[in-house]
């Protein structure tokens, strides 16, 4: 074999947790597989972390050390600024945006960050000649960053869609399994260690709907804009719904979808019931799933790991491995000035939907219910009255399968049951996403 | 929107049958997205194909026309020759040899040109600084060759698994839904047009065994090997044992496996079990799967359409789009000059077995063939006997799933049993493969 000509791609890597572990490890253990496939030696110059003393599963003795990731990310023998420190301002934004101001590639898993920053960030990159690269900080070890904007850059893209955070779909897949509360299965996962310092981040959907803004950004050559995310975590799924759902043949899920409708982008993060047969029903506990359609290709799904220390780290290899083979492409797939403020649509595709709702055992309840649902202009598909052991003797559970409505329909039938008298509590209104 | 600032990328079209006017109508819907994503315009100069007067579904007035798709290759206005004739001689041959002669980088859907002619190609394009891609070779749509090239590059492979034949899909899961023998589904097929003209490439595993040679090339950094790919083919699954799997939570896939084991690369395109329950098994019809399992990233899962006009179109576009970027790497990930020759291996690696036999209804018959497989160092895992209205009285079929074991030890197994007097017929015997 030949010695590689060009001289090593140089790493300051920023953030010595889980994830940049586990660039170290790929980066020592895999040198020569590494260099035979970028025509080069990738090699780490530089760290940084918050705590120097802290006992780590690595030999970092080679490498200098930082204690400021800017400094780091300035430094003369960095090429690229490998940011794995997390968090959307503070140490993570300032480092990011030293390194681009000295004129250094930037590979990341900050979701956050660019869920925030990434328009201003890409354009400073651009401007300068420079890449950012983020394929970590999307469902983990699936290279879809990398399929949504090479693969498939043939299509205009219909829809996008991802169970993307694998805390919340461990809670409802174990919700569904053990047939235990949100409650009792949050509990479990906190003990765990599966849920971040702000538990919200996860179950408040606001990172899975991170990850949205960017794949959306890509798909539809939008800005991306996190801000005009409808967000819905899981915390309001009950056991209820999730066995009343399994009974007709679903499952509910934290489902991203993001596209491109007549009156705007529509990009929403929120529980919905697939089918249990399909790939996204069928998946299980902490993995990830994206579907991604476009108009030649149809629909490709792909499936794996979500997080953890080898997945993480081989999404930031291969971006790593990508500017060492020296390929290299705008942010989004297309420079960042030519992004389109993207007009943002609330979610009003029609769609079919789940109601659930607790009626008074009165003649005619079930009656002005279906008539409430008639003068809102939703159809009915199927409906089914449940009888439950645990249930009060005078009231009945009633549920309601529509045929597509808009969200302002069912939001105007929701409102329109409370002049009927003959409802108990709130109803239940989720989303039936067509996969 | 500023203007694009480099020149067109011409590409030269050889073959207008469903890929090529799939990709003559990305190019002229889609001008304004492409030349977004690429910073420049990409346009088709010249095309060719056997019959100029053919009606095509594709106004291709715009465009020269050379009866030779050698000539087309060379021409002066091409930049990239993007060749979807199929045929691994013959003009398909010339024209790309022709083309890389001629400075010209080249997109490709000829999966049996590259398992043929794969490294010499490769090699004669790299030595001239040029390139070939080939995404739409390998299982249509989904963009696989990037995924396991670019964005897992970071991984030493473990597994690479595929269904990447639809048709010999489409036959397994339809005899499995319909209930129906080979025979009549091969029948259904052929009339539905599914099948190549020469029906053993599909149906022989000849077309599937020529992708995953070309996957286990990149995979494992050897030179693409296809004539040690172990080929069997579907025409010897019987619906007995499609339906016996499916009774133990089965399901019959032709499936593609390649792994690097200690005695060198295992590359086997043969029918196996697969649970019902996962991915591969889930797989229905005509979809694809391909399944990349990295030391770092785990188990990836790709699904998508693998033949037809639009994803066939799609892959072409992403890798004529990657060129248009500048994006360039070699043919499989790392300079042909550099890849290992495989030391092929003959599937050695133990697995578990099923195996079903029928036996004489004779005391002791079922003591005699456990007591072969016994011998021969095979444990058994599950045994059943099956009663079947259609049976001879005295014949019993017997099914066994045993635990591990080598081809070798089954192979023995098999032999002796003939020597027990108490076998009707042949055993059958399919690897159950652990996904």
């Amino acid at each position: 074999m030949p010695t590689p000509l060009r001289p090593p791609l140089r790493l300051g890597l920023a953030g010595l947790g889980t994830v940049g572990i586990g660039v170290v490890k790929i980066v020592q253990t895999h040198a020569d597989l590494i260099a035979a496939r970028s025509g080069r030696p990738v090699v780490i110059t530089a760290v940084s972390a918050r705590d120097r003393t802290k006992n780590r599963d690595a030999d970092l003795s080679d490498y200098a050390w930082e204690s400021d990731p800017a400094a780091l990310a300035r430094r003369e023998d960095v090429d690229v600024f490998v940011e794995v420190m997390g968090g959307h301002e503070g140490p993570a934004r300032a480092a990011t945006e030293a390194a681009i101001a000295a004129g250094k590639d930037v590979v990341t898993a900050n979701k956050a960050l660019l869920a925030h920053h990434g328009q201003a960030l890409a354009l400073a990159a651009e401007s300068a000649g420079h890449v950012i690269r983020f394929e970590a900080a999307v469902a983990g070890g699936i290279p879809v960053i990398k399929a949504l904007t090479e693969g498939l850059a043939g299509n205009a893209m219909r829809r996008v869609m991802g169970v993307m955070n694998g805390t919340c779909n461990y809670i409802l897949t174990r919700m569904q399994s053990a047939g235990l509360p949100y409650e009792a299965v949050f509990e479990e996962a906190r003990q765990l260690g599966y849920l971040e310092a702000d538990p919200n981040l996860d179950v408040g959907g606001i990172d899975a709907g991170h990850k949205l803004s960017l794949l959306a950004a890509i798909a539809f050559g939008t800005r991306v804009s996190f801000d005009k995310v409808e967000l819905q975590g899981i915390g309001s799924v009950s056991i209820d719904d999730i066995r009343l759902a399994d009974e007709m043949g679903y499952r509910i899920k934290l489902l991203g979808v993001a596209q491109m409708t007549g009156r705007g982008l529509e990009q929403r993060m929120t529980p919905c019931l697939v089918p249990t047969s399909s790939p996204l029903g069928q998946l299980q506990g902490g993995t990830n799933m994206v579907v991604l359609e476009g108009d030649s290709v149809g629909q490709i799904v792909m499936r794996g790991p979500g997080a953890g220390e080898g997945p993480t780290a081989s999404a930031v290899m291969g971006d790593v491995i990508d500017l060492a083979r020296g390929l290299r492409l705008p942010t989004f797939g297309q420079p960042a000035a030519t992004l389109a403020e993207p007009v943002a649509a609330i979610a009003a595709a029609p769609c079919r939907w789940y109601l659930r709702m607790t009626l008074q055992d009165k003649p005619g309840a079930l009656a002005k219910i279906a008539t409430a649902l008639g003068e809102a202009g939703i159809s009915i598909d199927q409906m089914r009255q449940i009888n439950r052991d645990d249930q009060e003797d005078d009231d009945a559970v009633v549920l309601f399968v529509t045929h597509k409505a808009t969200p302002a329909d069912v939001a105007h039938a929701l409102h329109s049951f409370g002049a009927t008298g003959v409802l108990l509590g709130q109803p239940v209104a989720i989303r039936i996403e067509d996969v």
